[in-house]
């Protein structure tokens, strides 16, 4: 024994979060000592609440309070465009570009066959039932540019072919902000690949 | 509104933790929504529990569930010295190194006007009471070998002079600018090893 037993449950707690180790995870734990104690009872409440409070879409598969959620109840959104995306917070990034006024669908994971993870583990089936109604004339996809990301991308274009639906793949490039040099080959094949013409 | 509400919060809760900027919470928030409900109420068990059942120890001032503490009520320690720290963590790394059988006196901070803490805001004053006792001969100084923690070592060096106790600083073998809680066990061994008397 080197820590009282409360504070040892809470260092492992914090351990098994991804990315903090067994230091970083006693400097949070005693962080938490010196909160007041009305902030840590909101922690705790809003741990319990994210669990309890929260689900799927019935319609997205995007994580959400309400159902429908928030975005597929907005009726000025675009109905006739999906853009796919892994992760909730990939639907975050794209809202904060406030380009897109689609819907989105949110697979809630990529196909990994190296974790085991295949179609059936994702939300594919619920995106097939989409466009399975004739609004939806364009699906973007909007996976990770990674090799999962990539893979699933291919799965969904050739699965959703048949419906006569437009699919499209957002752009590999170079980051803007980046540098050309440090570019690795296959971003820059890409970028050079999807060269457009300046008007 | 980007996320729903309950993840919102939860991702503030853990970014106001010391270290994780939004986009670790937001990680570490959708890591929660997939933990299992159990856990994820023991994770806020946890937090409410370190909050309601640690407190100081009356004595040496080390965090504790009971009092006095495990290391203050064990019998085969050595009372005749005290080996003074700044945080709780420091007393852990301490016991690790198996090489200390004395008593700890944990400051729960170190003198730094920078961040407006004096000599009143830490422990100090449970310690000279803990020194009145005659049975303390040797107080060994195992402060952080930087600022706060050497002007720490000299105020208290100097203010128990005139109790004719021993006072003895651990040596720097510890790589001066660091942090005690990160030494390894041999160096922190060698550091109580080479500890010398202040003049």
């Amino acid at each position: 024994m080197y820590y009282p037993e409360p504070i040892a449950k809470l260092i492992d707690a914090f351990s098994r979060l991804p990315g903090i180790g067994p230091k970083t995870a006693a400097r949070l734990a005693f962080h938490v000592l010196r909160m007041k104690e009305d902030d840590v009872i909101d922690f705790a409440k809003a741990l319990v609440s994210v669990k309890r409070n929260l689900h799927y879409c019935s319609v997205c598969c995007n994580i959400t309070d309400i159902d429908p959620c928030r975005v597929c109840q907005d009726r000025t959104r675009d109905a006739s465009v999906i853009c796919v995306v892994q992760e909730s917070r990939d639907l975050v990034a794209m809202e904060r570009t406030k380009e897109f006024q689609g819907q989105y669908h949110v697979l809630q994971g990529a196909i990994s066959p190296m974790e085991g993870i295949g179609p059936d583990d994702i939300r594919i089936a619920e995106l097939l039932k989409r466009l399975g109604d004739e609004t939806v004339q364009e699906m973007i996809l909007a996976t990770n540019p990674n090799i999962e990301g990539e893979a699933t991308a291919m799965y969904l274009s050739r699965l959703v072919k048949p419906f006569g639906i437009k699919v499209t793949r957002i752009a590999h490039g170079l980051p803007v902000g980046g540098d050309l040099e440090y570019a690795d080959e296959v971003t820059l094949s890409r970028a050079l690949e999807g060269r457009r013409e300046l008007s």
